[in-house]
């Protein structure tokens, strides 16, 4: 199959690709590193990669930000900062992949677990990973064509910690290894409108 | 109580003013009409409204609309249209509830069942109500002074049954009067992150 990985540079990103490539041919994309550079916070942006790439039969996204810090002095423009990011640039990844793929193909998201498990300073990485995992359910029952979408929502990386850990007390970190299967199982598997917990 | 309805003369809003109505003192606003105006898209003008309306005891928002249409040629313009009215339409008056509540006080939200039930034409609906039913989980546990935060996610309303019941063919629709029953219990009662479905 021809996959594309966008956020192929990211810790899930080069693991996704390590764990695909033993069976797929990979097209990594980045904003600024890769084959190839898109910017999915923009819809045209993410038209014009497929435009350059051609037919694919899978996608995946692991790219995108959430903001986090307190909700008592957030600002709309925090709190839009994973609106923009996280929940558009993969809805515009959807809604133009849907009409570059081949029959049968896939789209693989990226949330969190604070979907199911809110954590403190992380209100926007709720809101934006509950719409994810949303749009997924809900896409899948409308997609043609055979067209598949999932998500997997990772715990917080062993390879974060340093960065993440203090936010994840108590939680066991995943190897990103580990949360790339859930990307194969999507890719390589059947089933649609799936979330896949990875904790 | 002092309680804020933002969408009162909503066909869910005006249920709740009847069903509050007959415990609390009632501040009814709308975008037009009712005792006072807010455009909730804008958090400067829930901070005017707030400013206007003194320390209050319960903020209801039943205002909102997603955008109703296939997925296939959705535009991120359309897609937006649910995000900045009833997500961060309901999350700015949260933002600015937080600081304008008496202690103890509670901000409910108004979702919908496409969160857990996806359906034709209702991606939009089912992110956004995602969204903010995610909302309420994390905002809950941040929430100073003892401040509550729940949602209400109705069904098809019986008296939207002509505009709405087309995409909700096979579902039991609700009396207005039935789901402002759990408006009260939000309001009246002493949870937090909840989520009431009305189903």
């Amino acid at each position: 199959m021809k996959v594309v990985v966008i956020g192929a540079s990211g810790t899930i990103g080069r693991a996704v690709v390590a764990q695909l490539a033993q069976r797929h041919d990979i097209i990594e994309v980045g904003s600024k590193s890769g084959q190839f550079q898109a910017d999915i916070r923009s819809l045209d942006s993410v038209h014009a990669l497929f435009d350059r790439v051609g037919k694919v039969d899978a996608v995946v996204v692991t790219a995108g930000k959430p903001h986090l810090g307190p909700l008592s002095d957030m600002t709309p423009e925090q709190f839009g900062v994973g609106l923009h990011s996280k929940l558009m640039g993969q809805v515009h990844v959807a809604l133009a992949a849907q009409h570059h793929l081949n029959d049968g193909g896939s789209i693989t998201l990226t949330s969190g677990i604070d979907t199911d498990e809110p954590l403190r300073y992380l209100v926007n990485a709720t809101v934006v990973n509950s719409a994810v995992d949303g749009f997924a359910r809900a896409a899948a029952i409308e997609l043609p064509r055979g067209l598949r979408i999932n998500v997997v929502s990772p715990s917080v990386l062993q390879e974060s910690m340093e960065a993440y850990g203090p936010y994840f007390v108590g939680f066991e970190p995943v190897p990103a290894a580990r949360v790339a299967l859930a990307y194969a199982r999507s890719v390589d598997g059947l089933q649609t409108g799936q979330v896949y917990r990875v904790w």
